[in-house]
């Protein structure tokens, strides 16, 4: 058989005979008892072994203080120190009055931040969110599953919005919010976006930086979370929002968040909150009770690891020479086992930590199942979007980072075997 | 004069030559420009300096693993790995199906325990704290200024409650919560309490533990943050409020707090919750969802720095060996130039950060505003009460552990000296 050949240009016979080859492949695998995992964004081993220094850089011998001569063992400071406000603000391309560094958690820091929303309003005057009979959330998908995960604990409801190449589709994002003051924000994943890779074009950023909401107090959730994550040397370029929504006269309307869980050690890194000037001191007075202040001394450790951004930078091209090679890997494998056929679709991203795969529609979940049943977890199907719910069951998400190159490539196999299968039956039972 | 004669037997005149005198003591004060500042219970260096040592542990040529195989820079696990688990849950009389690590700040997750219960309830089918038209808490006091600022920022109604020697007057708390539903919870620091240094009596936490609430889903939000932090060789004992509970058939009613912050580095130590299984399984689900979990490496360093509870207490020996002598020094100072003058009484703490002062009625605001105004700062006046409001006007609250020891010394003549000040100009505006 033509190796590319569209499934829906082949007879009945031959995908009969193909799916019985493939069955048997399936039953290979089947007996080698695997236990592969492309579930979750994780950094694999040799990444991490690339910050171990930083665990030295502090110690006994050093004294604890910050360039403001800060003791950072003892209490003080809600926002962070100076220098590794610095750092990290330029970053984001913010100033160090609009940044607020947290734990170890960005996720934590929006959970707090939509929490905080609901139970004090984002600005003073304004109503807590929670006080509203309805408070409701659009969700750009396929997305980050713990957004929505957020969203569901909270009681917001979430309506689903189709991404693009280019970020959201705003025409319905503009024409919903335009109408519905009780959409109170929107998730955005706007560079090298989970799961699809994608980076925002410009005219998505003015447009949501401009756009006019019925609900004065509408927020953008700007999960910034691969800005520095790179795959190729060409990296996508994203227009500041900060700086779009305060030209837009918006300045209020983001708030940023990012961390560096995958640049240093995803458990214990440093999480940071960009915002206006306004909504920063908003939120630092309310932190000033609800805490003592993040962890200083992991600050510390974090601004004299990284030193500046160039060599975060040159840091961030460690992380990609690594997992780059497992991102080849999978799209190499997807091309040669699934290209032209015309039953999935797939990006391929220029960072970040996932790739998302488009079966046909209504395969997603069983293709997940059968691969489970042999031992590769994926993501669950359905996870990628609100409620758990795709829509059109199609969408997988691939993250390939933290299997070894040899488990990544078995496990990927099986993945193509199992998309073919699913598919086969697919066609089969639409010709009945 | 007779050094230790009661004020209110002094005639008139030796009043005012009296307060002639001391007047003269504040301006020699004034002219020297004084900087102190006894306001906040902060470890002093040499404290820090016992723990530095813990940075030393974890380092480039370490396997970053825990016990049972978890990779500790990697993402994974909510509620703290099993080793930290073990020290912590001794440490606190519980198991280690009874503890969630947190963060580097119990008070944030006191916090994110009340904002939780504001938005979700704190059991399955319990409404959430927030949907109720009104929602009050019992507050000991004097006590802790920042868990009155947390219940003020989620408009949660507080209701001041008399201490008493052995803890929370206890009549009215079993009056008020047997009638009326909308109290759902208590404010308790039980050991060496902020700021009166009272460690509350078995009895007392058997009739908290026991008390018929008229809410089903009630709280005691349990802040034993000194729970190691001894100052005398015969520590006060506590009984095991979990336990006290538990047999009285609330299992479910205590949430227990407590952290390192004053074992190891206030900035960067370890927060916990210690609860019922029932309780710890609610609250975990809801972890999962709002962070990615605590920083691991941070428990790692605390678990083999301080290794076993015998360990932790003579550590916390060391610690008491530097600040026993600034309390002895403010006790010795209080009693030299206080004692039996009738105006001042103030409580011997056993162990904790702070001894408690109690002017006459109506003179505490004056007294820290005169100390102030001549470079020694406290705690504000009120500050102990709920809403900042000291019915009576009467507690300050000390501070002694940071300053250096010439300081304090400097710091307390000052205060003696305002109190007496005070004093005078209030039983000679009585007489007129």
């Amino acid at each position: 058989m033509e190796k590319r050949t569209d499934f829906f240009n082949l007879g009945t016979d031959e995908l009969n005979d193909l799916y019985q080859e493939l069955q048997e492949k399936y039953n290979e695998y089947k007996n080698q008892i695997l236990k592969l995992d492309m579930s979750r964004g994780k950094p694999c081993p040799e990444q991490l072994e690339l910050s171990m220094e930083m665990l030295d850089i502090l110690n006994s011998d050093e004294q604890l203080k910050a360039m403001d001569g800060t003791d950072c063992r003892n209490y003080g400071g809600v926002d962070g120190i100076s220098e590794a406000k610095e750092l990290f603000s330029q970053m984001l391309g913010v100033s160090t009055k609009e940044i607020i560094l947290g734990g170890n958690s960005s996720l934590n820091m929006m959970y707090d931040t939509l929490s905080r929303a609901m139970l004090l309003g984002v600005s003073e005057g304004e109503l807590p969110w929670g006080k509203l009979p309805k408070v409701k959330f659009l969700c750009p998908s396929p997305g980050y599953d713990r957004h929505f995960a957020i969203c569901e604990l909270l009681h917001i409801e979430m309506i689903t919005i189709d991404m693009n190449q280019d970020g959201p589709d705003m025409d319905t994002v503009e024409l919903l919010i335009s109408e519905d003051d009780s959409i109170k924000g929107i998730w955005c994943a706007p560079k090298y976006s989970n799961p699809d890779g994608i980076t925002y074009s410009d005219e998505i950023v003015d447009r949501l930086a401009c756009m006019k909401t019925k609900a004065r107090d509408f927020r953008i959730f700007w999960d910034d979370a691969y800005t520095v994550h790179h795959l190729s040397d060409k990296p996508d370029q994203l227009k500041n929002i900060l700086t779009a929504c305060k030209t837009a006269g918006n300045p209020n309307r983001v708030y940023m968040f990012s961390s560096t869980s995958k640049i240093t050690f995803p458990g214990s890194g440093i999480a940071m909150l960009a915002s206006s000037e306004d909504n920063v001191n908003f939120i630092k007075k309310q932190f000033g009770i609800q805490t003592i202040g993040p962890d200083k001394i992991n600050q510390l450790r974090h601004a004299r690891f990284l030193q500046s951004l160039d060599n975060l930078n040159v840091h961030m091209k460690k992380q990609a020479a690594i997992i780059r090679p497992k991102f080849d890997l999978v799209l190499h494998h997807l091309e040669a086992d699934l290209g032209g056929k015309n039953i999935a679709v797939w990006n391929k991203p220029n960072g970040g930590y996932f790739i998302s795969l488009n079966t046909l529609d209504g395969c997603a979940k069983e293709v997940v199942s059968m691969a489970a049943k042999i031992g590769v977890t994926l993501t669950n199907a359905g996870a990628t979007y609100p409620y758990g719910k795709d829509p059109r069951n199609r969408n997988i998400r691939i993250a390939p980072t933290f299997p070894s190159i040899h488990e990544l490539k078995l496990a990927i196999e099986v993945l193509c075997v199992c998309v073919q299968l699913v598919s086969i039956k697919k066609i089969l039972a639409g010709r009945i």
